[in-house]
This record gives C-alpha cells, structure tokens and sequence, in this order.
C-alpha cells in the first residue's frame, strides 16, 4: 500500500454519508490495522500508520471518537516494549480488539438505557444506539402494550424515516412528525433520547443538527433528555471543535440566485440542556466525562505530537 | 346559484394549500358579496348569504380571520334597517370595503413592522405581510449594506424556499436553513418576525407548525419575537381552536406499515413567548387584542346563532 491508498482511505471516511459515528471509528479501527500488518520495513511501517492516524484523526471534525479511537491504537503501540515490529503488532492487536469490544459496549448502553425508559420516547436523527435499545424494547413488548416512539424525519437528511421504519418493524408503535413540530408533540412525550457523535469535556454534546432544539423544547416542557454515548466518544480537550457543513443541494436543490443555502449538519448541545449522559458503564456524572476527556487528551497528544 | 355552488366555495377555501388566511378571508368575503347580489326572492337569498358564511366561518378553523370576515359582514348588514334587500346591499357594500381595504391594512402592518427592523431578520413559513414588510426595506436599501434575512425552509410544504427566493430578488441577503437548525442560527438573528393566521383573545399566535418551536428558541437566546397580524385576526372566544391535519404523504410519500405520519399543519405559539403583535393600528398590548377578540365575539355570535 501506499500514500495514496492513505489518502484514499482518508477520503473515504471524510466522505462517507451513510454510517454514524460509532461505525466510522471502527473503520478507522479496521484500517489501522490492515495498515499496521503490510509488508516491508518496520519503521516505516509505523511512520506510515502514524501518519494514517493524524489523517483519521482530523477527517471527521463532529466525529471526535474517530480521533479517540485512533489515537488509543497509536498509544498502546508506542507504549509497547520492544522494536518498531512489536510496537506495529501492538497497535494491531488493540485495533482489533477495539472494533470486537465495540459491539459489547452498545449492548451495555441499551441495557442501561432501557432502564429510564417509560413512556413515550422522543428521538432525533438515526442513533445505533437508541435504534438498539428502542429495537430490544418492543420486541419484547410484543403481545403487550407496545413501545411508542415519536420519530423526527430529521431534515437535511431524513433518517428520521429510516429509523421509523426500523422501529415499526420491530412492534413499536412509531408516529413520525416534521422536525419543527418537536414543541408540539414532546408533549406527548415522556422523554427524549439522542445518540451522540460526539462528548465535549464539560459534558456538551454534538450530534446531528436539530437535538440542540429538541434539548431545548424538551427542557421547556420538562421532559428529561438522554444521550446515548460510548466513552471513545469523550473528546480531547484540545481537539478542534469544527462543526461540518455539507452540500447546500440537500437543501435547495435548485440554486436561488441570492439565497446561501447553509446546510449545516451537527450542533453542539450544552450540558445543561442534555442533563443525561448514558455511556457503556452507565449514567456518568460530570467528573467521570472530565476524566474521559483527559485519558482521551493523552492519546490524542501522543499521536498529534510532532 | 344553488346550495351544490355553496358547497363547492367552501371546500374550494377548504382544500386550499396556495393561499395564506388574509388572502382566503379576502376571497370569502368576495364570495359572500357574489352571494348576496343574486338574482330571487331577497329573504331567501339573505337566509342563503347567512347558510354561506356559517360554513365558510367552519372551513378552516386554523384560519379565524375567514370566521372574523364573514361575521363582520353579516352583522353589518343585520344591523342595517330595512327589509331584506336593504340588508343585503348594506352586507356587500361591507364585504367589498373588506377587500378593498386588505392592501392599506397590509400597508399598515408593515409601516409599523419595519420600525423594528434592525440587524438580521429570523422568519418561518411564508407570511404576506412579512414578505411585504422585508420585500420594502430590502429594496430601500439596494445601493447600501443590504437587508439580512434567515429563512427556515419551513416543512411540511417547504414554502420558505419561495419567500427565500422573493426575498433575494428584492435585493435581500437570505440564508435558507434547516427547520431544526434554528437553535443554531438564531445566534445570527438580531430578531424573529413571522405571520399569523389567527390570534386568540389571550394574545396566543395560531401559525405554521413549527412557529413554537422557533419563538421558544428566540426567547432562550434572548432574541425579540414580532407577530404580524390585521386586526380581523384576533378570534373570537367561543371560536372553537382546532389545529388542522393534513395528508401524511407530505411527510411519508410511500407509506410504511406501523409509521403513522402526523403531519399538523399549525400550532399555538402562548402570547409570553410572542409579546410583540403588530396589526395594523401599530404595536397592540393585551387589552387591545382583549378588545379586539370582543368585537369579534359579537359579530360571530350574530352570525352562528340558530
């Protein structure tokens, strides 16, 4: 391989639409790994696949757990005992433990998030995490009262039908409503749960544009907000809070001359309005996401560092 | 004309999807007029008019200005002394002054509304007297720092795509956003102007869905919140509040087994988070629509009764 299949592999998470965060940084996981097993010179070698994870690191600047979970890979290598061949074969081994891990911690959130659900659950955007735990839950309703759920189409974009389609499928009972009538039916609902692509130190969390409004309205109405997040999902300190805009022709398909289309697709959602915060190990508090944040700051600074 | 003719006109204002409340209120009056100047027996088509305007007052309840127009013309020509022709001319004369009127109190509203014009614009939907009100200054100002206007796409029916394009061709600066990014661009807002299509007696704004949502964010980040409304807005109490639905495939196309799509067309914004309601007469405070809900109340208790 090569430089440009790097930059490649770079181009392809920057511009990948269809998966979440969660699945991103595995990937990036998964391509570390591969880069970590070529061929050739060790110490080029890792020289490359250093390289490869400075690139990940910055491609998503709204997805900070790909930058966490690369960054992991490359500390655990450079703190391996031995030549740059121990150091490849270490990395390696916790990318791939990382990518097998990740399914079990998805699994430990939904099972602590089912335990706050009761009631009618309003969400936004298509999580894989709320998607599990909402899934788990009205499979097992079946034959009882079924799980209600109401679904954002969640606009640019629209996964919010994706997502609705999903949950019918599996019993809920799902009513589905145009993003800007969330201070309307939130009434209806007994809370609010959202993934997150990503945790900022102070507990702030960025997600697909429209849950900072959401947080907002649930607030108002009184209604708890649950974020669902795995703890690679705690960013750095010192990572660069960029939110990313995209194709401004999810908006306005025909260009209006004079009209700036901006279709920016993550908001930040400060920690007052997002109170709940689920990881694999369950509820967190402030402390432990600070602390997420300084473990996530020492392997970013490791990779980073000139 | 027959009563099937009367039945076409109401569900003709009924089924309308193009037109806003002033410009169907305008349209029932004509039809009211249209009605009265028949040919026949003048109690029998004074009992028609009246048949008329009761179920016009009932076709779009969201829209109360339709029930405030037809009132006021059947009372005015109640009142009038005379037999039965006399009152029907006395009630055409007032439903063509009516119309005839619209533009000065659009002029109006306007002339007030643009005094509170300063920084960027924030509007949802696509209100007449909104458009016409930025459509004036963004031109006043072609050849200087140009008019700055934020346009949600407002879904369903995505009409702020077209008042995005109005705007721009007026010499405005518009920015088309995301329904649920309006907790993210209203940082850019200096201020929140949107339409009415009724305003109930406790200063509450009946308007697109999704004008809650936007008045709540405004208010959290601190951003003044301007209604426009013409005085025949205000509802009268007993005017039964019932929030239309529309067909779900504006928001599912295909359908999806389990997914029910609510797709509300209106909500109810309560008075403390939209304090600043411009009619046409300038700002109001809560007695004058109080006052103004009474006057209503009159005229649409002289219509309804048996």
């Amino acid at each position: 391989m090569s430089g440009a299949d790097d930059a490649q592999i770079v181009r392809d998470i920057r511009e990948d639409r269809e998966h979440g965060a969660s699945w991103l940084a595995r990937e990036a996981a998964r391509q570390m790994a591969l880069a970590a097993a070529g061929e050739g010179d060790a110490e080029e070698r890792l020289s490359r696949v250093r390289a490869l994870g400075q690139a990940l690191a910055q491609a998503r600047p709204s997805m900070a757990t790909i930058a966490n979970t690369v960054a992991r890979v490359w500390m655990v290598g450079a703190a391996q005992a031995g030549d740059a061949q121990a150091q490849l074969e270490a990395l390696r081994a916790e990318a791939l433990e990382i990518d097998a891990r990740w399914n079990s911690a998805t699994d430990g959130m939904a099972t602590w998030a089912r335990e706050v659900v009761s009631g009618t659950v309003y969400t936004h955007s298509r999580s894989g995490s709320v998607e599990q735990t909402l899934t788990t839950l009205a499979r097992e309703r079946v034959g009882h009262e079924p799980l209600r759920v109401i679904v954002a189409e969640s606009r640019p974009g629209g996964e919010g039908v994706e997502l609705a389609g999903a949950l019918a499928a599996a019993g809920a009972q799902v009513t589905l409503v145009a993003d800007s009538a969330c201070a309307v039916f939130i009434e209806q609902a007994a809370l609010v749960m959202v993934g997150a692509d990503s945790v900022r130190s102070d507990g702030a969390v960025v997600n697909k544009v429209g849950t900072r409004t959401l947080a907002l309205v649930a607030q108002a109405a009184g209604k708890p907000v649950y974020a669902l997040a795995e703890r690679l999902k705690v960013t750095p300190d010192s990572y660069p809070l960029v939110i990313e805009e995209m194709n401004p022709a999810e908006l306005l398909p025909q260009p209006i001359s004079g009209v700036l289309a901006r279709n920016i697709y993550f908001d930040v959602t400060p920690a007052r309005l997002i109170p709940h915060v689920i990881t694999e190990s369950g509820p967190t508090d402030k402390r432990d996401i600070a602390l997420l944040a300084v473990e996530a700051e020492r392997a970013y600074r490791a990779l980073m560092a000139p």
